[in-house]
């Protein structure tokens, strides 16, 4: 029979993963810590398997970690939301994206997506009959033009999908980007998907400008964070959306039939630890930029191109000087030359454009990191 | 804006608990364990957690669990199955049923449900563009009349959906259920989603009759199964789909972008559970059916018409003698009368017919079924 998803195959994530395994890599490619999140964390699971909270939670999300939610967004971005009304706990970010686009995306809607773009947006917005418009962003800064949207945008716009720090070029958006947008979407019905997964992860003092901080954007968004990436659990998939509580009504009708809920013990040891450690968020940014800068100096006499990103804890690298291959050979050729596996650029692209860039994760140890820089030096 | 799903609401299950914790009822209505999973279970997830199995599991599930699957379906069932190509693990039952559905219904495709049926099918259809066509099951034995299913049968007929051992009506197929079946979809494209979530619930010495039994049915089917209802888990939210190779992977084309992957660490332990302990399904009936008929016995004495179900944990009783209010009213007039909540059966149905049924979960510690039993009788 045809496939729904024809231009679909196994995520570039799990292949590149795979091929590392298989070649013996050091892994750079997919993005995950090969660190642990805090002992204060990982300890409270336990204590409430032990307590007997291995049945369902309620859909949207366990009580004390909606409240710890609402909490933090406020005291990072200044809003007031409602914890019963306005927050859904999801199994991961992934989710909380699909159920987003599967609540509010009809057949024939438009989307406008910014490419390069994380690869669950295109088929979730497919598989729920909507058409995504892809626009491009160009090297190095990947800075959207605003005209450009406006012209994009058409009476079928149904949403437009933001994603600051962004995945992968490490950009992040600026004020005067959400006040052109604000401009854009005053007046009309257009949804918002804020994919701000990376919210903490900014560096070199800038601050990270969250829809959360724009009444008249936060009004029509469904702003999803991520708690694998916050606290270094990327495997126990867990995120949440928050969004007003029309909107947070369609998403979790979607939410109870796509999964329901979510790890019950998990939840309630994110709750306790984001209640008592309220600290974590705020040294996330001085954690992995050291990471960063360590990354970068030890790659300063390789001969990759690149600067320093301003978000996530993705590098970006520019390997015109060492090869002419396209990215998505020049990956394969890294693995097996330099043994270190890391994501192309182009991949993130509807039109694949021709592009010398690759990705690193550098959210990894330092002896990794210095492990992998050795490498990229030598070719 | 409209709705996607305007005439979804919030789930009867999340209704009725809230209900029973408002009014201090004992909460027969939502099916979960009010007691917990085995010792040998529970204690490995903090195993693994500080082994640091805390980040991505392979989108398809990790290794020894469906390796284990895979041992589990060929013990129960003689059925040989590749773990790498053919099993799924996914956040729930309610995951694999909807990543199902969207892998391969498509605008204007027919399903079969039956009615009663599972709140989460017909969302799940409806979302991804397809016509659900219920074809109603009468009481008391619920039986699947296949002459009326061959007429309901047209060349839009995507897949057909089977339940058993059904939720809420506890009755299971019999071999010439599934043989009526395999004659009907013969020489058909027609898919099989079979929810068996309570495949080792089972009465009275009744054998299962899974789908996995029968090649001419396997070979078209995904076939569901839940961690939580077997384990007595259902909070940890992992349950798992076995599917032919072509159907596996269109499967995961959906489950890599709606969810990508379920958590490690409990994924691990009950690999690790499942392994040591094949003698658990085996243990499940008798277990159960000790519960079945404790609150049977001790409902003897009552006003309640009722016939012990063949299997899954909820048991039906037929409330005419007691009173004249249709099921949705009798379970608020129960809740506050007797103080034990239920499930009204007529819920499950897209027509809903007069009915005077309600279901109770039994599964509940022995003195939770005794005092449900002792409200029950004295109204
Ligand atoms: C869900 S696997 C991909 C992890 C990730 O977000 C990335 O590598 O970009
Ligand atoms: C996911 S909540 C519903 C649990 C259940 O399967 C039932 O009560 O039928």
């Amino acid at each position: 029979p045809e496939t729904k998803l024809p231009s679909v195959g196994t995520t570039i994530f799990t292949q590149m993963s795979a091929l590392a395994q298989a070649h013996g890599a050091i892994n750079l490619s997919q993005g995950f810590p090969d660190f642990d999140g805090p002992e204060a964390l990982l300890s409270r699971v336990d204590h409430y398997i032990r307590q007997g909270a291995n049945q369902y939670a309620p859909l949207s999300g366990v009580e004390p970690l909606c409240t710890a939610i609402a909490a933090k967004v406020e005291r990072c971005y200044g809003r007031r939301v409602d914890a019963a009304s306005e927050v859904t706990v999801t199994a991961g970010a992934t989710e909380a994206l699909f159920a987003a686009i599967a609540a509010v995306v009809r057949a024939g809607d438009e989307v406008i997506v910014f490419d390069p773009a994380y690869d669950s947006y295109d088929p979730a917005i497919t598989l729920n009959g909507g058409c995504a418009v892809h626009l491009p962003l160009a090297p190095p800064r990947f800075a959207i033009d605003w005209d450009q949207v406006a012209r994009a945008i058409t009476p079928r716009t149904r949403m437009i999908i933001l994603n600051t720090p962004h995945n992968p070029t490490g950009q992040v958006l600026s004020r005067e980007d959400l006040d052109a947008l604000s401009s854009l979407v005053a007046g009309t019905d257009i949804l918002l998907l804020a994919d701000e997964v990376y919210e903490h992860i900014v560096f070199d003092g800038a601050d990270h400008q969250s829809v959360h901080r724009y009444p008249a954007l936060a009004e029509r968004s469904f702003v999803v964070s991520s708690f694998g990436k916050t606290y270094h659990t990327t495997g126990w998939k867990l995120g949440y959306c928050v969004a007003p509580a029309p909107l947070t009504t369609e998403l979790r009708k979607v939410h109870q039939y796509v999964t329901f809920s979510t790890s019950t013990p998990m939840q309630l040891a994110l709750a306790d630890y984001m209640q008592a450690h309220p600290e974590h968020d705020q040294q996330l940014p001085v954690f992995y930029q050291a990471k960063r800068d360590r990354l970068n100096a030890r790659l300063a006499d390789s001969r990759f191109d690149f600067a320093p990103v301003a978000g996530t804890y993705f590098q970006i690298l520019d390997y015109s000087a060492i090869s002419d291959l396209p990215d998505t050979e020049f990956v394969h050729w890294l693995i097996e030359h330099a043994g270190v596996a890391a994501i192309p650029l182009s991949v993130f692209y509807e039109q694949p454009p021709a592009m010398k860039r690759i990705r690193l994760c550098f959210a990894k140890h330092v002896e990794t990191l210095d492990q992998a820089a050795e490498r990229l030096c030598k070719i």
